[in-house]
């Protein structure tokens, strides 16, 4: 029996590969494993059976026949990058140093980025829009600036693309149409070398499908 | 020679323990490592030579003797757990159950937290800033809710204590006066039990003597 990913049965970004289910298919692309999906609506994920899984009653999950049950996809994508090669330096230093740039996006990057989503989605209406907008998109343009200078020429943020890129990647695919990637050309060009991977456009079909699917007569 | 920590020279807690080096502080004191500390002014922290060893310009790094250059405190902690027991569970599942939780103190419960001290510091003045501060509120209420439930009567969250128990105790004392964790008596007595720990006594007072030495005449 494979592991059981959870993911929405109808994802809030409409199919654009932004919500976190996306972060651990890519990662089990990439490191070859198959595995199988549960969907679930949002009523389903606040119910007792889905909180003993995941405390906080989000997607994903990652339960294994073995009796792993793991939540966050930081810590599942840590977890699968642990298990088989390919998202991790065999160097112990340079392992460590890939999972900080892993905790840095989570941690550093996505914060600003997710509360510039959420202030777009639920403030719009608000008489300080316009002013909060432009405060965190300068903070997200900071971070932005920051990455880019520590990205530099390189592909990669160290050495061989690893979990630190994907999670880094994934971030930066959050801020969309927003335009404030523009002004750093190297990320730009860093998030369409991720992006072109096999393993990402697989992962990305995978949960494409699964909105396609929904959007069906009878679905 | 020992590793080196960087802090805040003034860290803008004023001594509180809040700054992110404490955490690293305490997972030390916690495992028996010995260190130093390289303190740095607001200015030291933009300076190419410190954005070389962490590129958002942040404290903490840690650097090893062997060249290890690391950030991220999320990271430093988990290298620090690896390196040495007293943080991780042996048994494989534990272990990356206690890492989910280091996760998730530091990118589901964490972001709401440090949001709402940005409100509290840069919006008091602003017209809206008790409809935000609402908001933000009931964000935080309700992570501290299903923590709480999460925890139940156990000590720790997953087994013995843990760096998920380090960070989370770490991310709730940001919470500081706010009286929001007072509804969950379950967490405050978590909060305490964890901050009753002789390593957290050690690594409070470590950082505490940086902030007085500070405030003295010559400086």
């Amino acid at each position: 029996m494979p592991p059981i990913l959870t993911a929405f049965a109808n994802s809030p970004d409409r199919g654009r590969g932004l919500a976190r289910d996306m972060r651990v298919r890519w990662a089990l692309e990439e490191t070859g494993q198959p595995y199988a999906v549960r969907l679930l609506s949002f009523d389903q994920m606040k119910q007792p059976s889905h909180l003993a899984l995941q405390p906080f009653g989000q997607i994903p999950t990652w339960e294994t026949e073995d009796g792993l049950v793991l939540f966050e996809s930081g810590a599942i994508v840590l977890h699968l990058a642990e298990q088989r090669p390919g998202l991790l330096p065999r160097d112990p230093q340079a392992r460590i140093r890939a999972i900080a740039w892993l905790f840095a996006a989570l941690n550093t990057v996505e914060p600003p980025v997710v509360e510039r989503s959420m202030c777009t989605l639920f403030e719009h209406e608000q008489p300080w829009f316009e002013h909060r907008l432009a405060q965190l998109d300068g903070r997200v343009r900071q971070r932005l600036g920051e990455l880019s200078d520590a990205l530099g020429e390189r592909d990669w943020l160290e050495g061989d693309f690893s979990c630190g890129d994907l999670m880094m990647v994934s971030v930066l695919l959050r801020l969309g149409s927003s335009g404030l990637i523009d002004g750093s050309p190297n990320l730009t060009a860093y998030v369409a070398r991720a992006t072109a991977r096999a393993a990402y456009q697989r992962a990305f079909a995978a949960q494409r499908a699964v909105f396609e699917h929904s959007q069906q007569p009878g679905a």
